[in-house]
């Protein structure tokens, strides 16, 4: 493993979450705030790009499901030539970039060139999607593994939902990029013998101003997703933490609330000087 | 789905996140400045504690693996008697409320109360230990899941590696609480065919100051975890995004970095307003 030295490294991973800035990690505003070039990926929504310096350079080096606007070469030979130059740059990856970030590319990249790295985590879309419906991910005795799962195959190869251990009955999935495989998990779990009445929930734009919430039955999973605009991120939500909210009803749409600049208000009390003791 | 509404909630569970003030999000230390009563886990640590304003009232509910110093039950009568009274409320747990942090005891009870709340994410410990380690918890083609399991049987049951589905070779675990179940997870990977050359990554208070990481061979992994302090949180990483990383030596001792308050020098720069347009 390399030695990950903080304040030195010459790129830093910085994970954006969500996109509610308020969910961003405070080391995360802070090196956004001390960088001379930010590389984001096209998911990175404005309200973030918004915290950096004007005299910041920012680069978006696109990177949707699908639609790469700059090869994943010429990213990582792009961040060498920067790290080389001696600027202070700023990797910004939606949600964590451990997570589905395709984080470990860039990495070896780095490694090659000898270049040092940080990396800042960040809230991942799943753990965005459990707090803004207020559910548990893990339930005692019921649920007691969580996986995180991409409906999205690099290779064009068939989303298999028994393969990927969505049928386990204590576990909850989280699937990212679920529109396509949508078809597959409800056909797949259907026949693998879970009720059509079982519930889903579908959290789209997790943690944004335009969130949207959607409880499903399983059979009318793919119908539901379809009825979602295209340019709507999506984790859908499936397992026993699910079903244990079956009392409740749909909330179809969540009104969408202002979101404020977080820290023009924030006091920084006497107390709060950290030491480590 | 109970409506959420975030700035008149009566309770905010918030997600301490690893440990590391820096790693909070930024409406986490809003909630934690803005409240007039802090009910907290055992295993928040004093550097975020230390954030709260000095006269916020910090009630310590305990909770550490196996040894409650108030039962479930106490802290949910509490929650909703503080919170009719009035108070501004924060229910701090370490890493995310969502995962293997029993958010959904409380939220049941306070919905039983109807008692309003929100929750504001944190950083897993997981992803935690993959920013400190500089892995990515997927791999594209290789991990295409990543999931995160408890070693810790509430109900004094074994730990079944299989069952939990460590097999896999396409997915990641991440072991929360996973030294008593390391004798388990060592032998079951083992006698189900894996090589003890096989790469583990062991995190100990991922993202603290007093972090470790530890390299390890499948067949040493008990050995190595029993090495390790009784009071260290520990990380248990398996998988493809692990064996991926096999070039690279071991480091068994991160050198501790000075944690810093974050925000007495962050400037909010012209660009930082943030609207929705």
């Amino acid at each position: 493993m390399s030695a990950i030295r903080r304040r030195e490294a010459q790129v830093s991973f910085v994970g954006a979450g969500p996109g509610d800035p308020e969910l961003l990690t405070i080391r995360a505003l802070q090196r956004l705030q001390s960088a001379r070039v930010v590389l984001h990926d096209a998911l990175v929504p404005r309200e973030i790009l918004g915290l950096v310096p004007p005299d910041v350079r920012l680069i978006s080096v696109g990177k949707r499901a699908g639609r790469h606007s700059m090869p994943q070469d010429r990213i990582n030979t792009l961040l060498v030539r920067l790290a080389r130059r001696g600027h202070r740059l700023v990797r910004l990856k939606g949600g964590d970039p451990a997570i589905f970030g395709r984080l470990a590319e860039e990495v070896s990249a780095l490694k090659e060139a000898g270049v040092s790295y940080e990396v800042v985590p960040g809230i991942t879309a799943a753990s965005a999607a459990a707090a803004a419906t207020g559910i548990s991910l893990t339930l005692r005795g019921k649920a007691r593994r969580v996986q995180f799962v991409t409906g999205h195959a690099e290779d064009g190869s068939d989303f298999d939902p028994v393969a990927s251990g969505l049928c386990d009955p204590h576990v909850t999935s989280a699937i990212y990029m679920a529109r396509k495989a949508a078809p597959k998990i409800q056909a797949g779990l259907l026949s693998a013998g879970w009720s059509g009445e079982a519930q889903a929930l579908i959290v789209g734009n997790a943690g944004r101003a335009d969130e949207v919430q959607i409880r499903t039955r399983l059979d009318a999973l793919s119908r539901s997703l379809a009825a979602l605009p295209r340019e709507t991120a999506v984790i859908l939500l499936l397992g026993a933490a699910i079903r244990g909210e079956t009392r409740e009803r749909a909330k179809p749409l969540n009104v969408p609330t202002a979101v404020h600049c977080p820290f023009e208000n924030m006091t920084v009390p006497g107390r709060s000087r950290v030491k480590i003791p």
